[in-house]
């Protein structure tokens, strides 16, 4: 891998997307797949596949395509999928429940260490292999268990209060789940989940399917 | 709107974040906005941004910006908000249920207009104002309800059944969270949701800002 690479932006958004691809394309089997292939695959022009991949580094043959499974490890390094992050997910009402059971924390090199909720009823509740901890002992779950990436999905009114509970605590990762804006201290990352961009996309594509009368 | 614009996939996928982002500076008050300030926001450059816009249509002044209302308008017109679609959520496990109740999707001119399960405990329950169907009357509500959007939230074992179920019934845009591949007929629109991208890119940002040892 490159040292000091500068990607932008818009290639760091696509990255998960290649990666998820390319996932599969070795589950397949494949040894060699070309931008056009790939392109295809994800819906991206083979230049724009190209041009992503050649500002990381050089992992293509020239007229034969790339090697999947180098490509996928140097993606994955780049995403930091090596790095086996250990996450904790707090609220558990069913969208904490839901992505507790349906992320493959593993396939992603993360593991998710701990869940946290502070209702007498699901607190000591076992989701996968965790016990669920309570709130009150969040910052000793961090310490002990070395979390890294905080997973929010508490109600909103409370999202605030829980990022600034994971960031004092030394949380550098947030992935929030909230619909509010949330500030986190300079130096930590966040990223904002929107669950509903992806129908603005079938809402895109049904339009032109479906003309209007 | 321009006629027969063609738009770039990479474009598109942009469109919902733009959306979004639109919607927020027009809730707080803004009137005219840079692309450079919507940029910042967005994490995107003002040249990729302006690059965008050009490409379906003029809503800028240039040196002052764009006029928020208009591109917000023109924006949503593009991605189909204006079609009032009509959602069916098919599958109430957690997941299902924290999208019924997560999703604003009033917000993006969408109705959820029908929940269909096949758990005798789930079938008859009320999630907002909508009473979960069984399964069996799916044909009987899509027409009677004129759903055009099915939300797929079965485990991955039923899902494909469940797909070729809603397109047979006429429905014409499937939003996956399966995490299997599921085919649809030609003249289907097919989006697949995949919830684990936002956690690589946590990942991506959270390994720039924490060096290895």
């Amino acid at each position: 891998m490159k040292d000091n690479i500068v990607i932008s932006k818009a290639t760091i958004d696509r990255l998960p997307l290649y990666f998820r691809t390319l996932k599969q394309v070795e589950e397949e089997g494949v040894i060699i797949i070309s931008s056009e292939e790939l392109g295809r695959r994800i819906g991206i022009t083979p230049e724009q596949i190209r041009k992503d991949f050649a500002s990381f580094g050089e992992f293509g043959k020239k007229g034969v395509g790339y090697f999947v499974r180098e490509l996928l490890r140097n993606v994955g390094e780049i995403l930091g999928l090596h790095r086996n992050w250990n996450i904790a997910i707090v609220g558990v009402g069913h969208l904490g429940w839901a992505l507790a059971n349906y992320i493959n924390f593993e396939g992603l090199g993360c593991n998710l260490q701990a869940i946290f909720d502070i209702a007498p009823h699901i607190v000591g509740r076992q989701i996968k292999d965790i016990v669920v901890d309570h709130f009150d002992n969040l910052e000793a779950v961090i310490k002990e268990r070395h979390i890294h990436i905080g997973v929010i999905t508490v109600p909103n009114s409370q999202a605030q209060a829980v990022v600034d509970r994971l960031t004092a605590a030394g949380i550098k990762g947030i992935w929030n789940f909230a619909t509010i804006k949330v500030h986190v201290p300079e130096g930590t990352c966040l990223v904002n989940e929107d669950l509903s961009m992806g129908l603005s996309s079938v809402s895109y594509y049904l339009t032109r399917q479906l003309p209007e009368k």
